[in-house]
């Protein structure tokens, strides 16, 4: 057990009473691995949308103060009120990462993984180290970098979960928006390989060519003139009444529960003015539009809207078809669920109010890579 | 078959291509009854929110013209687009009524009804005849009046299914707005009976005291400036999570699930920025403000918001399941799921400019009975 260190930095996210957020790296205890449990050395951890809500809150960036290897920055007041679940809370953060097992309790599946490189999802990665039991991480093939395992579950398992909900909830095709990102880049794959037709939802020309380049049929801008009669054209062509939506805000949700209704319309019956009776579905799973959802109602009875995540999804599949899924994405993790990071930065750089910046601005195609050893 | 009339009046309502509405009442011919076929003379047949939609489409009613026998109003261009599916078809009215067999096919189902009074589901009740199917009415109890009978399925059923909603979804209590409506009397007097915890919200203090009156334990007034407040407080006292709205638009919808999640982040746990786990539920089955519907979303991912419509939820549950609701009516047709009308009015009444202004204002409290023998 000589390999097993004292102590190691941890990331760690304080939202005060007082109103300011600070992040800090503190310096915690790391204990012997008991029972099933591994301590991991982290590798690769990164940095994802669903990471910045835990980590910056609602914090003003353009507030940003770096001193004595302590950050801060003013959350505005009106957006405390919803922050009262964590106030005055030191916070680790980093969903997932990957890293090589150090050590390890007597139990039978610890031991196993002594020495292998292994994907984690659980919370408290953006750290040296970290202790999980064994049952929680996936072994990675040999031929793996912890930067090709760092995101296994997010991503992957999100994308894999809108096609298994498709199937779930009796849909045959899909709706995606804020298309040309990483997440969505995966899903096309997904599809392409699975036979399911997508809708990609795009803002610019550029994010179209992401996808048209790795084969995606259907792809959108909703910034064109002609936007509603090409979706219209679209959900007509593939008959979607399914959608994911990572924008969340404005009028976007709306337009396309629209647009699945026109198309079940024009397929003929008889009129009602509570429209098709096929119900079509649309699920935020992100909030990169954070003002409220505006919902215009033009398309009948038989629609539903609602948040989706993947936690909720995977208690609802259940363990057996939640190891199939993550199965998946071991046999594909370099081809389907290939990802690609804009850049690679140590903890400390991680705090650094420019790099802060940078990660967060969340272009489409940019993914940052926290790699505690880097620097040291 | 002597008392079988060879023709009926029947109102009929027609947007035209032109952008013009126009009501008539059209003379049809009556057929003899076949099979298990009955023919009723309607007596009584309520004009319900849900077929006003159908009667005056998105006329402006203050272009309202009577002219020998026929009246007209003008629908606004921008609102056409959505009356595609009736453009230019003469459309009978009328979801629901009762009336006296007078005539039937020689099915013995048919002839077991003969000279009995039965209640209608099925449209095109605004008429002096309706043949209908003997397996779809309900045989009214002898000292059941035609006016007791004439409200038996939308409202009763719709409020009946709102309850096996809660109970289908697993959610213990309910919130009802626009509360005070005939509909959300009979709500709230199936949740007495039943202990079923509701929250009642309504928009005025006339509107709360039609239900503390019936017994109502939580009314709230949406005009308070407490609402907020008050709203969560009745949340946490009831631990309701499943809404029905009849209201749509604004921001009403998005206020009760931030309710719904400050009373069950109130219970504590660990932070998630996700929010509570436990679902939050709001489905619109009504318009009575057909403008957006404006989510705020602060109510973490486990939520959902939808349609709602009496038809789908009796295909879901199945024949027998609404065979039970329907005799519940049956049984308490006098008491639970009494009907109180404004005024009985005859099929030409019910063409009148001044009548149909006034039918359409959807008072609280107010509901008008269209009576075909009336002024004959």
């Amino acid at each position: 057990m000589s390999n097993i260190p004292s102590s190691g930095r941890q990331l760690r996210s304080t939202i005060k009473s007082s109103g300011e957020l600070e992040l800090t790296l503190a310096d915690v205890a790391v204990a012997a691995p008991s029972g099933d449990e591994i301590l991991v050395q982290v590798e690769a951890s990164p940095l994802n949308p669903s990471d910045l809500g835990l980590l910056l809150g609602p914090a003003d960036l353009s507030t940003l103060k770096a001193s004595n290897g302590v950050v801060t920055a003013k959350v505005p007041d009106h957006l405390m009120r919803m922050m009262a679940g964590r106030v005055d809370q030191s916070m680790p953060v980093g969903n997932e990462g990957a890293g090589t097992v150090i050590a390890a309790g007597p139990g039978a599946a610890a031991q196993a993984l002594v020495g292998k490189r292994v994907a984690m999802l659980g919370g408290a990665m953006y750290a040296q180290y970290r202790t999980v039991n064994a049952a929680d991480v996936l072994a990675l093939p040999a031929d793996a970098s912890a930067a090709d395992g760092a995101s296994c579950f997010v991503n992957p398992l999100t994308a894999l979960g809108m096609v298994e909900t498709m199937k779930l909830e009796g849909h045959t095709a899909l709706v995606h928006t804020a298309a040309a990102s990483n997440l969505g880049q995966m899903l096309q794959k997904i599809c392409l390989k699975d036979g399911v037709d997508l809708v990609n939802i795009v803002r610019s020309p550029a994010q179209a060519k992401i996808l048209t380049d790795i084969g995606a049929k259907y792809v959108l801008d909703s910034s064109s003139a002609n936007f509603m009669p090409e979706l219209v054209a679209a959900l007509s062509a593939t008959n979607a009444t399914l959608a994911f939506d990572a924008i969340g805000g404005g009028k976007l949700a709306s337009q396309i529960l629209t647009g699945m209704e026109a198309a079940q319309a024009a397929k003929g019956g008889a009129y009602s003015r509570y429209g098709s009776t096929t119900h079509k579905q649309l699920y935020i799973y992100g909030g990169l539009d954070t003002g409220p959802t505006e919902l215009q109602r033009a398309y009948g009875m038989f629609w539903g809207l609602g948040g989706w995540l993947l936690t909720g999804f995977t208690i609802k599949i259940g363990p057996e078809a939640g190891q199939k899924l993550r199965q998946r994405v071991i046999d594909e993790l370099k081809t389907t669920f290939a990802s690609h990071y804009t850049a690679q930065i140590s903890l400390e750089e991680a705090l650094t109010p420019e790099v802060i910046r940078a990660y967060n601005r969340k272009t489409t195609g940019e993914k940052y890579l926290i790699v505690p050893s880097k620097g040291h």
